[in-house]
C-alpha cells in the first residue's frame, strides 16, 4: 500500500434513477440566476431538457441554456459561453448532457472569473482559485466528469486536447441519475462504458496510484465487468444500468487523483486532430498499448484480469479482446479514420499534451515506441 | 447493489507518516487564532503537543490549548471549551488526540455559533448549519472521527450517550500521521482497533448501507484484518500501522453514512454509565450478539469470514473469536465493570438512545432479547 497521499473530493453526489427531480431544489442552494449548458441534440429529443426548464421554474430559478457545445469541446465554446454567463449575470451553471457538455460547462464556470487564454491556465501559466458552483447531470455513463475537476478541451488553434485541472472545477453537486441513461443508442452506450472502464484500469495501473483509487478502481471494474453485457442486451434492466453508471462516476472519481495513463495520453491527439468518438479510439489503442505493458505491472494485470473473467495476468489480453468483441467495439485507428499520414503528429502531440498520463504508466514509451503502437493500432 | 444513495464528505485527507508537519500550514488556510483541543496526558507525554505548538508558532497562528477532555467526553467540558474559545477569538479548531478529544472538538466548534442544550441538537429539537472550521489530528486509529460528522457526547445529567450529527462537523482537514498512533500501549492500540473493524462491519451490515459504504468497509475489513497482527507485534511495522491506520479512517467514513448497528447501540449506554473502555465493550458485546445475527445477513458474514480469515458464515464466529484472543481482547462485560444491576437501565437506555442504530442491525431485536444479550454478555 502507497503510504503517502492526499484525497479530497467535495461533490455531492445523488444516486439513483428519477434523482433528476432534485434538479430545481438542488440548483435553488447555489443562485437564482442559472446558466443551462447543454448539446445540440439528444437532450431536447429526449425531452430531458424541457423536463429540467420545467423542475427549475417549479424553483423560480431563471435560465438561460447555452446549447452550443459539440463532442470534443473546443475553447471558442467556452468564451462564447462566458460571456453569455456574463451578460445574463448567472449565478450558477448547470451541465446538462454527455461528458463533453460537463467538461465545458465546467471550463465556463471557471472561465467566467478567470480571464485570457484558458490554456495558460491549463498549462500551468496562470493559476485561478475561484468559478461559478456547477451542478452537473450526466446523461453519458462514461467520462466520470461529474465525479471530478477535469475539463477536457481542444484549443480551436493547434487541435491540442488536454485537461483544465483545478479543484473548484469539481462540481458541488453531480445529480446521477441511471435513468438518463438509458436512451443511449448501444453504439454510443458501448463506446462511453468502456471510456469509464478505461478510467478505472488507467488509474488503478498509474504510478500516480493510491490506496482510496486502488479500492474504487476494483469496486467500478467489478461493477462494469459484471453489468456492461446486461446494460446493452436489455435497457429496461436498472440493476445493470445503476451499476455501470456508478462504475463510471468512480471512474471518473479514480482519475481526479491518479489521472490517466497510456491508452487516454496517446488518444487525445486522436481524438484532437481527427474529432473521432473517444472510446473508440481508446478500443483501437488499449490492446495494443497493453501488449508491449504486461510484463511491467504482472499483479496489477492479474487482478484486472480476475476481475473481467480471466485467471491471472496470462489471459488479460484475451479477456480484454472477448470483452471489446461482446461489446462490438473492436476497432482501429484506421477504421476511425486516422491515416497513416497523421502519426507524426500524433507523436509529436501526445509528447505534448501528454507527458504527465505517459510518465505515470508502468511502462515508459519512448517517442520511437509510441511511434510504432500507433502503427500497430492503425 | 442498492440503487439510490447520497454521499458527500467533504474532507481533506492528508495521509502519511510525518504529515503531522502540515499542521501549521493547514491551520493557517482558516484562520490566525487557534483553540487547541487536547487531552491531559499522552499528547503532552509524547511531546507531540509541543511538536503542534512549535509547528503552528511558526506560522504565528496564536494558540489558546484547552486540555479538559476526558475520554467519553462530556457536554459540561464541551460548554467549558464553547466559554474559551469566544473569550479567545478562535477562528478554527485543532483537535490533537484521540476519538474523545476529536469528538468534544467537533461538539466546541458547532456550539460556539449555537446556543442551548447541545442535545436539543442532538435528539433534533433545534438545529445548526454553521460550525468553527475544525482540523484533526488523530493519535489513534479507531474512532475515525477524523473521517465523518459525528461527536459522540455523554450527557453529565443523565449519562446518555449518544452522536451529534452535523454535515458542519465534517473536519475541514483531517491529517492522518499513522507515526502518531504507534505511540500507543497495545492494551489501547487493540481496542481502538477493534473499534475501527467494528465500525467497517457494521456500517456493511447495515439496513442502511450502500455501495460506496460497502467498497470502503470490504477494503478497510480486509487492510485491517491482514495488518492489525503485524501493527501489535512490531509497532516499527510502518507498512501495517499505515494500513490498520487507514483501515480506521475509512471505517469512519463508512459509519458517517450508513451508521452503526447493534453492537455500537448497546455498547454506548455501558461506557455512558461506566465509562468503560469503548473497544472493549464492543469486545464483550459482538460475539454475542452476531451469534443471534448470522442467519438474518448470511451472505455479508459470509464475506466478513473470508476476508477476517474463514471461508463461509458457518466459520465467521471461531474467526471472530480467534481475531480477539490474537488481540488479547476477550471480555466480557462484567470484566469491564458492568454488574447485573445495570441491565435494567442499559436496556431502558438502550431503546431511548440508540434506535436508529438498532433499527438499522438486519435483525430487529426487541426489549427482551436486548436484555438477554446483555445477560449473555456479561
Amino acid at each position: 500500500m502507497k503510504r503517502d497521499f492526499h484525497y479530497y473530493l467535495p461533490v455531492n453526489l445523488i444516486f439513483g434513477a428519477g434523482k433528476v427531480e432534485l434538479l430545481g431544489t438542488e440548483a435553488a442552494k447555489y443562485g437564482r440566476k442559472a446558466l443551462l449548458v447543454t448539446g445540440k441534440g439528444s437532450t431536447k429529443r429526449t425531452g430531458l431538457l424541457d423536463r429540467a426548464l420545467g423542475l427549475l421554474a417549479e424553483e423560480r430559478i431563471e435560465v438561460r441554456v447555452f446549447d452550443k457545445v459539440t463532442p470534443n469541446p473546443i475553447t471558442d465554446t467556452v468564451y462564447e459561453g462566458v460571456a453569455a454567463a456574463r451578460e445574463f449575470g448567472a449565478e450558477v451553471v448547470i451541465a446538462l448532457g454527455g461528458g463533453s457538455i460537463i467538461d465545458c460547462a465546467k471550463a465556463i464556470a471557471f472561465a467566467f472569473y478567470n480571464d485570457g487564454d484558458i490554456f495558460d491556465y491549463i498549462y500551468g501559466l496562470k493559476h485561478g482559485d475561484k468559478g461559478l458552483p456547477l451542478i452537473a447531470v450526466p446523461t453519458t455513463c462514461g467520462t466520470g466528469s461529474e465525479g471530478n475537476c477535469f475539463a477536457v478541451l481542444t484549443n480551436t488553434e493547434n487541435n491540442d486536447k488536454k485537461s483544465l485541472r483545478n479543484i473548484v472545477s469539481v462540481p458541488k453537486a453531480s445529480i446521477v441519475d441511471p435513468q438518463l441513461m438509458t436512451t443511449m443508442p448501444n453504439s454510443v452506450a458501448a463506446s462511453v462504458m468502456f471510456d469509464a472502464l478505461c478510467h478505472s484500469m488507467e488509474a488503478y495501473i498509474s504510478k500516480s496510484t493510491q490506496p482510496l483509487v486502488e479500492m474504487q478502481a476494483i469496486y467500478a471494474m467489478r461493477l462494469m465487468a459484471i453489468n456492461i453485457r446486461n446494460a446493452l442486451n436489455d435497457h429496461g434492466d436498472m440493476d445493470a444500468w445503476s451499476a455501470v453508471t456508478l462504475a463510471s462516476t468512480l471512474g471518473g472519481m479514480c482519475i481526479n487523483v491518479a489521472g490517466v495513463t497510456a491508452p487516454h495520453g496517446m488518444e487525445h491527439p486522436a481524438s484532437g486532430l481527427r474529432n473521432i468518438v473517444h472510446g473508440r479510439g481508446l478500443a483501437a489503442l488499449s490492446p495494443v498499448i497493453y501488449h508491449e505493458t504486461l510484463e511491467y505491472a504482472p499483479e496489477k494485470f492479474g487482478t484486472i484480469s480476475k476481475i473481467i473473467g480471466g485467471k491471472s495476468e496470462a489471459d488479460f489480453e484475451d479477456q480484454l479482446n472477448i470483452l471489446l468483441q461482446d461489446i462490438d467495439l473492436k476497432t482501429s485507428l484506421s477504421k476511425e479514420g486516422i491515416e497513416e499520414s497523421d502519426i507524426d503528429w500524433m507523436v509529436k502531440n501526445c509528447m505534448k499534451v501528454s507527458g504527465a498520463s505517459m510518465n505515470a504508466h508502468p511502462k515508459l514509451f519512448s517517442e520511437e515506441e509510441i511511434r510504432n503502437l500507433y502503427y500497430k493500432a492503425l
